[in-house]
């Protein structure tokens, strides 16, 4: 048994070798595999159970916008693409094309979705025609599909992710600008809260904003490897869809005027991140809120009848008394694994809390509880453990985030010399001062690597500083980073 | 006002003109909408509620069976399809084939998925290796594509639909066939219960079955038009795709055995069976249980601000003590629609029960509250109004079913006589004496359209009486009738 154990555990290290880390991670706790064809995976219980807890809070959140949620078919047909050049150029190369269907070879070649914003959009100019029809906002769950030529990862760069993309159609550029932040707001509350993943959040530049959007917010966190990942955009869209597309409304005063749009997204991405933040060497570690089990029960007797009856039947009645509290709760009853066969393997699968019960806890009406994240061990008294152990998770949840946050803060730096800032880069994120041109800001991704993740708000201007790159004058200080 | 509603509400006769009045009562009540691409919908946010709704109830129900869901992706590369080439050789006139990735062709065309077998099993031959994997029972919730070249039809005929597929692993085939039974009841049990829909089930003939599938189980239902719709099927797949795709596992024994599987699916068809079953000349009408909103309360007042404001604070008081009753309820507020707007309005997208509250209601403490499906009106107390229109709801989604159930009776025949069945055939279910000869089965295709819809189980045999086609001896009583 020992020795299986040794054969499925992670092999890597987290600190001297990241990369095959985190694909043991994914593939040992059976999140996500390799699909057949290169660039696609193929997200396991565990995995997907993930992205439904996201989804469930994302549209609880979502709702309190207003936003529903809709259907859009994944072809998009070539002609239509046209509509909007500017937008569509930056997907071009890495669209699939159908050419065929059967043996029949198609008038229009269909591009599979690589982003929704010109289906729905031809489908919202024939949903709105008056003020009535505003604010209008969907969201769309669904797949994006963006040929990765590069080096693919699970969950970080492959060509069909999971995702789900909102588009909102305003009276009022205002009201447009609100919804803007509000969904950014949402995005990094979530991803702290539920995913224990702090963030920074702030305006792209124009060179990396989204292309069909007047502006692009974005929240971006820190990785343990030192690079940046965007964790998701929001985007000012203006009217640079509603024009192209005819999305008009006529106003109270039956005038017509072209609408205001927004849109969003983020992606499966979210999991790339959490595991990568909170996993280590003994596998994934998940912060309760999204954890599919949040407790694992494993029963501890000898090969003795009587005695693996009563371990049994207290394992049940905590199950029971976790399952009445709400906690996502699995008895371990295998009868052919030791028990620290099963300590590992739901090390591995990181579920948060392991609870132990032997023949001396049921005696003693308690059991052993063992934290996943920091390793922790406390007796618990079997009685009102419902309600203690659902205060341990949320203490795991609070103290998961603390020390990301910790971690993040100690790779954050602020730098005035760009000597100290090519150090930096690739260590974490690099704040520091910049003129606001573009040719500094393209000389810096050439000579470093890095770019800029985010302008914060509210750091847009830093007077009487210097650009780092130029040493001319300051206009914001961006967070640089390398990026994923 | 007037002249905008009858514009806006359906033209066409659901008797008359089932076709058209499908057609409008689907975009009509904002359901779905046609997508640029021929064949392809779009769905709105009441139509996708539906769909959210259908996929919470089957995760409860299919959780209980040990279900849990994962995610494939869309693309299949054409090298793997080879694999299984009977099962596929089906799908291949529809088959959507992409060719390119930016302007670069590729060596391996890949297919978008018209169903998983071929990739799950590529997955699941991984995955199992021992009978500890075992039950493996994965769902699917994704979409099929398929071109559609006949014409199309929102929800009953897309060349891209919503839909789940489950496939499950099993070490024996008892164990197997009973999966393939316990999904079926699921089927049925959920149509008839939350869509108020009745179903007949049974097994496919060999000629109807799925190609890869040892046996196939159906469930059907009866529309309107007299024809019948296919709405949901569980496969019994033996070890048809275990050989092929090496899905194998290491018994007790350790001696290795191919596993035994199925696979089972139903689609947005459902919703489509729903609209043409409770649907009527005003639009759709919604059983409760999936309906988006439930209730909808309707302010009556005059040009009076004192009269507006109390009308408006006792719809808020309804609205509160409905939601606290779990009851989906929206307000209709609008100041710029008169009340017969808004119930035309409301009963165009099918609302289950309307709450209309007048300055007369608010003095004696009561609404009005009037039932969708039949329009019957009755008075009900303010006071434990949240219970009693619960309790109103439960009746109007038996009700429904029991309507449905009296018309579906209604067009169900026993015919003895090949004239009789030619005639009945095309207005509904004809329960008819089979010999068991595929030749017979073709010629009452060729002859009057009608194909074997199911053979009930516990009909299959049928002593002493002669088939309707040949006059041989019986063996079974299938379903025939048209189908969509």
């Amino acid at each position: 048994m020992e020795k299986q154990t040794v054969e499925i555990g992670i092999t890597a290290s987290k600190e001297t070798d990241f990369s095959e880390w985190y694909i043991q991670t994914v593939q040992k706790a059976e999140l996500a595999d390799y699909a057949p064809v290169k660039g696609l995976i193929v997200l396991r219980p565990d995995g997907y159970a993930i992205w439904e807890s996201l989804q469930e809070t994302f549209n609880r959140r979502f709702a309190r916008e207003g936003v529903r949620n809709g259907f859009l078919p994944v072809l998009i047909p070539e002609s239509l693409l046209g509509r909007e050049k500017e937008h569509f150029a930056g997907f071009n190369p890495e669209v699939f094309w159908v050419t065929h269907s059967g043996n029949s070879e198609l008038g229009d070649r269909l591009a599979l979705r690589p982003t929704s914003e010109t289906l729905a959009y031809t489908m919202y100019s024939k949903w709105v025609q008056s003020w009535r029809d505003l604010p209008l906002k969907i969201n769309f769950w669904n797949t994006a599909l963006r040929s990765e030529i590069k080096a693919t990862k699970p969950f970080l760069r492959t060509s069909e992710f999971l995702w789900q993309e909102g588009h909102t159609v305003h009276a009022t550029k205002e009201e447009a600008e609100r919804q803007v932040h509000a969904m950014l707001d949402i995005y990094r509350e979530t991803v702290e809260q539920e995913l224990a993943i702090p963030v920074i959040s702030g305006a792209k530049s124009e060179r990396e904003k989204f292309v069909g959007a007047e502006y692009t917010m974005a929240i971006e966190s820190i990785m343990p490897d030192g690079k940046a990942l965007q964790m998701g955009t929001s985007h000012f869209l203006a009217q640079n869809f509603s024009k192209p597309f005819d999305v008009k409304f006529a106003d109270r005063d039956n005038v017509e005027h072209y609408a205001w749009q927004t849109s969003w997204g983020v992606s499966w991405r979210l999991i790339g991140a959490m595991i990568m933040t909170h996993g280590d060497d003994r596998g994934m570690s998940m912060p309760p809120r999204v954890a599919p089990v949040q407790a694992v029960i494993v029963p501890i007797y000898r090969n003795d009848k009587r005695q693996r009856d009563d371990v049994m039947s207290a394992a049940s009645e905590v199950r029971e008394a976790l399952e009445s509290e709400g906690v996502r709760v699995h008895v371990d009853d295998r009868d052919d694994a030791t028990p620290g066969f099963k300590f590992n393997d739901w090390e591995l699968k990181g579920v948060p809390l392991r609870i132990e019960i032997g023949p001396r806890d049921v005696e003693s009406r308690s059991v052993v509880a063992v934290r996943r994240h920091d390793g922790r061990k406390e007796s618990m008294g079997v009685k009102d453990l419902g309600p203690a152990v659902r205060g341990v998770l949320e203490e795991i949840q609070e103290a998961m985030l603390q020390k990301a946050r910790e971690k993040a803060a100690g790779m954050t730096f602020d730098v005035s010399e760009y000597a100290g800032f090519k150090e930096r880069c690739g260590t974490g994120f690099v704040r520091a001062v910049w003129c606001g041109d573009e040719k500094c800001e393209e000389s810096i991704k050439e000579e470093t690597g890095a770019e800029i993740r985010v302008i914060p708000l509210g750091e847009e201007k830093e007077q009487g500083s210097i650009c780092i790159r130029c040493g001319g004058q300051g206009l914001s200080t961006p967070i640089f980073a390398k990026g994923y």
